[in-house]
């Protein structure tokens, strides 16, 4: 047991040190691991299982609503990088840049995709002619490179891997509903299948993407009470069809500039998902996302019938649920610790006694909460678990965000929260960006988002006393 | 009409000029598009989907085998590629290099993936210690790059898509299962999935891969009578592990090196399928790898219940098929010629006299057989039309590949051949690769594989007259 219980111990705990605590996790459920690549990490497949579904699932809700798959270039000459000035202003200081090719200088560098507007724009100014090419709802998964000083997996990584969107519309008014749209497809997407709650919200000027006329988001709170931006959502307006020429004629014979969108997702979101839901024996993946949803775990598998009675439950589950069977020589209680560190939502735990009173217990990862089923209804019941424990996950990570989402009218009340209060802080604000600046610099905190259910809880500014023009989540982020 | 004759002429036929032919077809069937990116290409939703279709049903058969995927990075510094001889010298002449991060430049180099062994041999030095690590079945879905002078869409590009799956093995013995095992898979996938037919065999050491001991291939014939090289699986043996330091402790409690294995499959393959299957009017998609198998075609839709009907049959035939209703306002001819440009394996004919008679016609691509049949039995007659098209499929290609297969036992026969007979030429060698040099300079043909399936043509070397040590597939090759 000595060695059961070291593993367990090797994890520090949340309250101790969050940081360390997600650093334990992400290695010791064996999520990633580091390269000789500063700054990039190997996802290795426990880790790369989850990224694999939230894919599956996160395409096919995509697909549902028109969306087309391709794939641009990785490299983006700087020259073309140039062409909007709001985007490469906010991408050129972190690229990196191809400067030969084979055993030539090149004649111009070219940088790794840190997003991919420019190319998408390039193409479609040579494919788009008429109102009839139009719209055009294209994505493409594949991984980008920011040259970030400071790393941490999956939240913070000079590559990563992601989705974007690019989309051509006819009419401003498409193009806004394509935004609103992908930005409610992904904050369904994250209460739905990952069990994390988000305010739907606007960025501030300051803080939208390098070109968009409007930034949406999905703002997350981890456990810790920091902010976790978990998806955005983009308008370019016609900003970018200008810059690079991309016109159509329309129905009246006319030409226009398309308008345009973008909007991507993350493996950000593996980050969110052990912030949010992990404790302090690791990893708590909710059951539509995990990988393996159900550990069978043999207790006392020497004696005669176990492992079989085990293997036939493994493969009557198999039949709708993702299972496994560990039938490895180590102790069960090494086998639970290894189960919940790797978060897998429920084990069972099947011994001699068991069998011969002719049930199995099942055991839920993020309460504890143990179930005795009689073998027949064994399926029907671990089943009936999953989906308690996926609403209740969703429930509990409300809960937490609740009890920590604060309001503040004076700016001392703002300081003394943020100083304190771990957590969203709501307070009004007059738009003006020094006033970000200011409560920036002197808290650490920022505006997270204009969220769309806007409430008024004062007439003036909590940082500045001027008129107030919106309500803004705050909060120190990730 | 004018226009509908005008979309079929746009396309260069395949005798008249077989690489025009190939082009007009990828630009046509919108597979692919050229970007402002020197040798790289745009892949279009039409031919990403079929890349979709590869990926999906490829990795389900690497998962049947126990392959994990994972996620390695982009980028390799100078010193990782320079570990193993060989494989630097392969590679080094053909990479893009990274020299500047950000604002600033790199105090060491990097390139951006040609291929992953070098990433994966570091990972594998720190992860594997004990002989319970081992095997580990890893693989990755990415896209490499190699600095190509010439470059034509799917078939040579700077950058492209593929899988890499790598592999490490406690014997020598499991790791040449491994390699022969991914090998089949391949053929399996090939024949039964894409219809393409392919000979598997060993490349000579002067073809095979950098740093590899045995490179096994699986070669297709293209309508043209050119070799394609459509996937390859390589034994490293423990050369890798020594030049990375991979070492294991074995149950007898002794220090070993692990033995290696790779393996990878590209969009290649959306070439091979586009050169073994299209004709004059365009792409012929196997049904099995076809986005959409059925295109449901209306006539006179202005006529009163034939579009409702149409949008009936789609809906059942979506039920267990992939089918799209093309309800727009073109005439038939051209949706027929679109339909067989982009290679969607049966159209469906219906007008009202169809309706009135209670049938549809189904037509097939690649025959252009009209089979009419009732409309109760639709469903079942379109999915045994598909199954007989791709075993058909496979036939023909099959039949093509065998009537261009050559033998040569002297070497004006075989100069003969190369230069009259497009297709593989089966003839005897030394072993020498001085004599692959020269039938190289003197014929443009390449050793494409010792095949398994070794046959005795004659008892010496077609090219010197030495002693014969293997028969070899020869051809000229993409």
């Amino acid at each position: 047991m000595a060695k059961e219980k070291k593993m367990v111990e090797a994890i520090t705990s949340m309250e101790q040190d969050f940081a360390q605590w997600y650093t334990d996790v992400v290695k010791k459920a064996e999520l990633v691991d580091y390269s000789s690549v500063k700054g990039c990490m190997v996802i290795k497949p426990a880790g790369y299982a989850i990224w694999e579904n939230i894919q599956k699932k996160l395409d096919a809700r995509f697909k549902e609503t028109g969306v087309e798959n391709v794939y641009m270039p990785i490299f983006i000459p700087e020259s073309l990088l140039q062409k909007e000035k709001d985007h490469v202003e906010g991408f050129a200081p972190e690229v990196a840049w191809v400067t030969k090719g084979g055993l030539n200088e090149l004649t111009e560098p070219m940088c790794v995709r840190p997003t991919s507007e420019t190319l998408f724009c390039d193409f479609y100014a040579r494919d788009i002619h008429s109102y009839r090419d139009l719209p055009r709802v294209y994505n493409q998964w594949c991984s980008v490179v920011r040259w970030e000083k400071e790393t941490r997996p999956f939240l913070r990584s000079r590559e990563f891997l992601w989705q974007e969107g690019h989309t051509a519309h006819a009419t401003a008014q498409e193009a806004e509903e394509r935004t609103v749209q992908m930005l409610n497809l992904y904050a369904d997407f994250c209460e739905e299948v990952l069990a994390i709650p988000v305010i739907k919200g606007k960025k501030t000027d300051k803080e939208k993407f390098a070109g968009a006329e409007e930034t949406y988001t999905i703002e997350a709170l981890m456990h810790d009470g920091k902010a976790l931006q978990s998806g955005t959502s983009h308008n370019f307006g016609d900003g970018f069809a200008k810059a690079f020429g991309i016109q159509f004629t329309d129905k009246d014979n006319t030409l226009k500039y398309v308008h345009q969108t973008s909007w991507g997702m993350t493996t950000r979101l593996i980050g969110a998902i052990i912030m949010v839901h992990g404790d302090d024996s690791g990893l708590v993946l909710p059951p539509r996302i995990a990988p393996t949803q159900v550990m069978v775990i043999p207790i006392a598998q020497h004696k005669e019938g176990v492992l079989e009675k085990a293997e036939e439950i493994r493969k009557e589950l198999a039949k709708t649920l993702r299972v496994k069977l560990d039938a490895s020589d180590k102790g069960p209680g090494f086998k639970f610790a290894e189960q919940e560190m790797r978060g897998i939502p429920v084990r069972i735990e099947l011994g001699p006694k068991d069998i011969e009173a002719g049930h199995a217990v099942i055991v839920r990862r993020d309460t504890r909460e143990k179930i005795t089923a009689e073998f027949d209804q064994l399926a029907e019941k671990v089943a009936e678990v999953l989906d308690t424990m996926q609403k209740e996950m969703l429930e509990r990570a409300r809960a937490h965000r609740d009890a920590h989402t604060y309001e503040a009218v004076t700016y001392d009340e703002f300081k003394e929260t943020v100083a304190t209060k771990p957590g969203f802080i709501k307070a009004m604000w007059c738009g003006d960006e020094a006033c970000e600046n200011k409560i920036k610099e002197e808290t650490t905190a920022t505006s997270r988002c204009m969220p769309w259910k806007q409430e008024h809880l004062s007439d003036t500014c909590v940082c500045c006393g001027r008129k107030a023009k919106a309500m803004v989540y705050w909060g120190k982020a990730y």
